[in-house]
Order: structure tokens, then C-alpha cells, then sequence
């Protein structure tokens, strides 16, 4: 392809002008950085190769792991984990967990032996209330710099990055109440995981305020398509017209559950996810969800990891960000309370 | 939990006895690797730790490297090579590309330094025709074992795994055209990439051999949601009655387009996704797709990485693999055909 037409695409893709490009493609000074990378990422999008003198080799290695990849917001976390780390000169390597496959501490030891500069966890062992938390401490030992997303362990001291479970509960109730909902019944993971604690608590809490319902049905199964069928099934033998979901995975579970009784969503059941997941605004019915802030808690998380890589402290906070209720079509008025 | 609890549960979840679990979780002998791996696998998914005794040191570091997360059929390949180089006893790293982050060489870069055994590249540059294949050169001269999936590049002598996109394309077309289609256009990606050739040609071949059409409509754009919206507008104004898409994102995004011009689909236009990605069956309509065989796929390819890092022969074979018409919602009559 001729190089006029390169730049025309490129200049049009990052919405600048094609002597910008030309400047950038040469590296010359003369452009502010967030254009420049404006730039290289509509090189990257379009599929140009970028020229030799744009290659800047990586400062170093950051480990991530997060715990699977079948949920989608995982690939979400990792993918706006990379870039940021990118941006800031490291190059991520990460790992997943599968099913009989390898286990957090055995990327943690080849993370260590093979020198990362600092680790970054999703919803990790950190996360499991019961797992043994030595591997953290031997981190710490080593000076490795870390930082956890989802899931506070008060037992874990390095900063943390999590959902405001509670909160993110209140509004899914409320938003449930506010259309008539009074049988709401919550469907959600293991309780051994913290970010389960909280939401269960959040919960309780709300139904409590808002209802007026000291024991609210609550079911723990797993945060999978089967763990939301299972737990729905439950939820609608004990009368509920609504369910509010521990993931988006559960929320699809429980809306097939719902069709399997003949019933419909959200016409007598309405289903509220949890994630926001990449395409499950296309779904049948699209899916009323909370949003993680995916990219704000991962530019935050890289940040914090940076500077620590750098020498500055490690902040032994917990930062909380508030998911949004994104209303699709998967809730609506509870039965009878339609014109 | 009490152990006993523990017991059943995984009992359950494996398919065996509770004294099978036992014999397992105690390392005792008398059992079937692929039952042993079934009860691990059970632990894993309920959440539990494994017994100290069962955590394997891995043999060594694979490198994986995948073009971006966002294209949610990426997730699933990594995900599948993971779960079987665990089991081979492989730690795998990844490294994902987003635009503006971290490129392939610089992947490549770290994963040498870091004395990978092997790298597995999904849909890297080794699928672009115009793409610089030095780095692959260099990989080869340090004997570093390395295997490519989806997109065979003649310039690169490594065992490729590859779908046979030409064949795909003609189940695609024969599916349209036995719903009585005659206006078929194909929406794919960039004409450099290798899959994207094939598609093309695949396509083209079918409609001469099925509909007698030397130059049917074929638009290239973007393999994404965008470039599928795009895609879908410019065939529309061909008159075409059905679109096959080179991905599933394409294909939701041409299902938008089609949508926004006050059109059903199918009722108007048909549209075929590419890749079955996960979650895709719950899109509404639920899309038709040819399915990659991802999983088996992912299995030839780390078992001849792994036994050319065993010492054993390096195969410059192709391995071709057949996609599944996955018939759905998003295909019906040619407009005219119905009853």
C-alpha cells in the first residue's frame, strides 16, 4: 500500500491530521505524548507494522495472574492490565488457572525464578477467605512489589483493588424495589471468596432497609452458566419474581432456568448481572447488569504497581470503585404490577 | 467444611466414589491418570486446595503468544493450550498484544531472555503475508521450538495448525444457498492476513461451483464489531440476502447494521458468523457460526511443541482441521422463499 494512503488511514483512524502522523512515524518532536500514542495504537489497529525506530524495548517483566479465562471479564482485566502496563514500558506476562491445571503458586514460582519486577493478582487465592496466604508473605520477603484487584484479605498487606460489593448490591436492590420487586432473591458464588462476603452482606443489608426483610433468600452455588441454573431454580421455588446475580455467567444461567419452567425474562422473572461482560449487551434478553469500572481499577492497580516497581511506597489501602447499573431488557415490572 | 462434606463434594462433581477421592487426595496408588486428573479437576472447580503432596513442580516455561483478548475466541485458544501444557507439566506465560502496548517481538524478546522451552503463536505475525518473519528466523537459529496456529505461512518452517478456511467457506455458502440465497457477499478482515486469503478464495470458489458467480461481493474491512457494521452496509447496498462473516464480531456488528436500516435478520437478511466464541449461542438471534475446533486444535499443537522440546522431530506439516456449521437463528429463507 502506498505510504500517502498509510497516513490518510492512520491519520483518520487516530483523529489527527496526516502531518501529525508523518511526525510520529518519523519520531520528531513537536507532539504531546497522549497524541503520540494515539497514533501508534491506530497503527496497531489498522494492522501496520511500526516503523524500527518506534521500537522501544520493554523495561521489564510484570507477572499477572488472574484465575481463568472463560469468564470474559477476566480477558477484560488482562487485556486492559497489558496495555496499561505497556504504556508504562513493562511487558505483562500472565498467567491462567484452569481446571487441573497449574495452580497460582506455580506461576508465582516461575514469575519469581524468571525475575518479574512486581505481580499483579485478579482474583486470586488473595480472594479465598480460607486459602493459605504464605505465598503473599514470601513476596513480601523477597521484596517482590504486588497488587491485588478483587478481593481485600485483610491478612495481605499490599494494596488492594476492589469493587464496592456492598454498594453495587444496594443498587440492584433498589433498582428490583423500585419496580415493584418485594420476593428478590440473590444467587451468587461460594462464600469462601470475599468479594461473595460483601456482596452477601450488601444484600442483606439492603433488603433490610429497603424491605424490611431481615432474611432475604440467598443462595451460594457456583459463579458459573450451571451455578446460575441451580441457584435460580432454588430462588424460583421460594417465590422469587427477581434474582440479582454474582456474575453476568450466572445471570445467562438463570434466564435459561426461568425459559426451562416455561416462564418468561423479564416478563415474570427479572434477572440483574454482575461484570458487565465484553458482548453481553447482545444477548437474549441484553442483560440488565452492575459494570465493573474494568479500565479505571486497572489503570489505578498498574499505577500503584508501577511506582512501587520504582522504589515508592506501597500504599496498604483499599481503593473501592463503584459499579453502574447498566438497565437493559432483562428486568422490568414485577408480575401484576403492569398496566 | 468438614472433610467429609469435602469428600462428597468432589465425589459429585468427578463422577466417582468417595473412596476413589480419597485415594487420590492421599496420592495412593491404583488409579486412572484420567481419573486422577477428573478429581483434581473437581477440587479445582469447587474451590478447593490441593493436598501439598499433589503440587507438581513444573517442568518448564512455555511462551504463548496471542494477538488480543477482546475477540473473545482468543480467551478460548489460550485457555484450552494452558490447560494442556499443565498437564504436560508446562507452566504457560502469555502475551497478549493491545493497540498501542507491547508487540510481538517485544513478547518474543522477553520470552527468550526469560529461557522459554518453547512458544506457541496463535494468529501472530507468521499469519500476515507482508509481516517481517525475521524474528522467526532468529527463534529457529537459537533452537527455540516453536509451533503456529491459524495462518501457515510457506515462509516459516514450523508445524502449523490451521483452519481449512476454503472448505469452511463452501459449508457456509451451501448452507445460504439451500435456504434458496442466490445474493451472497463475504465480510472478512484485511486481505494481508494468511486466514483472510483463504477465506477469500474459498468463498470465491464456492460461488462459482454452487451459483456459477465468477465475482461475487467481497469487502474487506476490520474483524471487528466496527469493521463488521461497515462490511454489512456496503453489501447491503449490493442487494445481498446474506452475509458470511470472517468472525463473530463481524457478524454481531453486521446484524446492527442490518437492524439500523429498519431490517430483520433473518427475516430480511442472513448473516454466518466464524469462531463460535464462547457465550455466542445466548446473542440475539442466536448466531449461526462455523465453529472452530478450538479445543482439539490447542491439543495437536501442544503435543508437537512439547515433544519437539522433548528432542523430537520439528514436522513442517500444515494440519488442517474442519469447522462445524453450527446452525442457529441468524440464517432462515431468502427473502421471497418463504411459504
Amino acid at each position: 500500500m502506498a505510504l500517502r494512503t498509510r497516513l490518510t488511514d492512520v491519520a483518520e483512524q487516530a483523529g489527527v491530521s496526516t502531518a501529525t502522523v508523518s511526525r510520529v512515524l518519523n519520531g520528531k518532536p513537536g507532539v504531546a505524548e497522549e497524541t503520540r500514542r494515539a497514533v501508534l495504537a491506530a497503527l496497531d489497529l489498522l494492522g501496520y507494522e511500526r516503523p524500527d525506530k518506534l521500537r522501544t524495548k520493554a523495561a521489564g517483566l510484570v507477572g499477572l495472574v488472574v484465575p481463568e479465562l472463560t469468564n470474559p471479564v477476566f480477558p477484560a482485566f488482562a487485556q486492559h492490565i497489558e496495555t496499561h502496563l505497556a504504556e508504562a514500558g513493562y511487558t505483562p506476562l500472565l498467567g491462567t488457572q484452569a481446571p487441573g491445571g497449574a495452580t497460582e503458586e506455580q506461576y508465582i514460582d516461575a514469575m519469581v525464578e524468571r525475575h518479574v519486577d512486581g505481580i499483579i493478582f485478579v482474583s486470586g487465592l488473595h480472594a479465598d477467605s480460607r486459602a493459605d496466604t504464605a505465598w503473599y508473605d514470601r513476596l513480601l520477603a523477597m521484596d517482590i512489589p504486588f497488587v491485588v484487584m478483587n478481593g481485600t484479605n485483610p491478612r495481605i498487606p499490599a494494596p488492594a483493588f476492589s469493587i464496592d460489593e456492598r454498594r453495587s448490591m444496594d443498587i440492584a436492590v433498589r433498582h428490583l424495589h423500585s419496580l415493584g420487586h418485594t420476593r428478590i432473591g440473590l444467587a451468587t458464588g461460594q462464600e469462601r471468596y470475599i468479594p461473595t462476603q460483601g456482596k452477601m452482606r450488601g444484600f442483606r443489608d439492603s433488603m433490610r432497609r429497603q424491605l424490611e426483610q431481615a432474611d432475604p433468600p440467598v443462595v451460594n452455588t457456583l459463579f458459573t452458566l450451571e451455578g446460575g441454573r441451580a441457584a435460580a431454580g432454588m430462588l424460583l421455588d421460594q417465590g422469587c419474581t427477581a434474582i440479582v446475580c454474582g456474575s453476568d455467567l450466572m445471570a445467562l444461567g438463570a434466564i435459561q432456568l426461568v425459559r426451562s419452567r416455561g416462564l418468561q425474562a423479564p416478563d415474570d422473572v427479572s434477572v440483574v448481572g454482575f461484570d458487565d461482560s465484553p458482548l453481553i449487551a447482545f444477548t437474549d434478553p441484553p442483560l440488565t447488569t452492575m459494570r465493573q469500572p474494568v479500565e479505571p481499577m486497572c489503570r489505578s492497580a498498574v499505577t500503584t504497581l508501577v511506582s512501587m516497581i520504582e522504589g515508592g511506597p506501597a500504599p496498604r489501602t483499599e481503593i473501592l470503585f463503584l459499579p453502574e447499573l447498566i438497565v437493559r431488557g432483562s428486568t422490568g415490572p414485577a408480575p401484576g404490577e403492569r398496566a
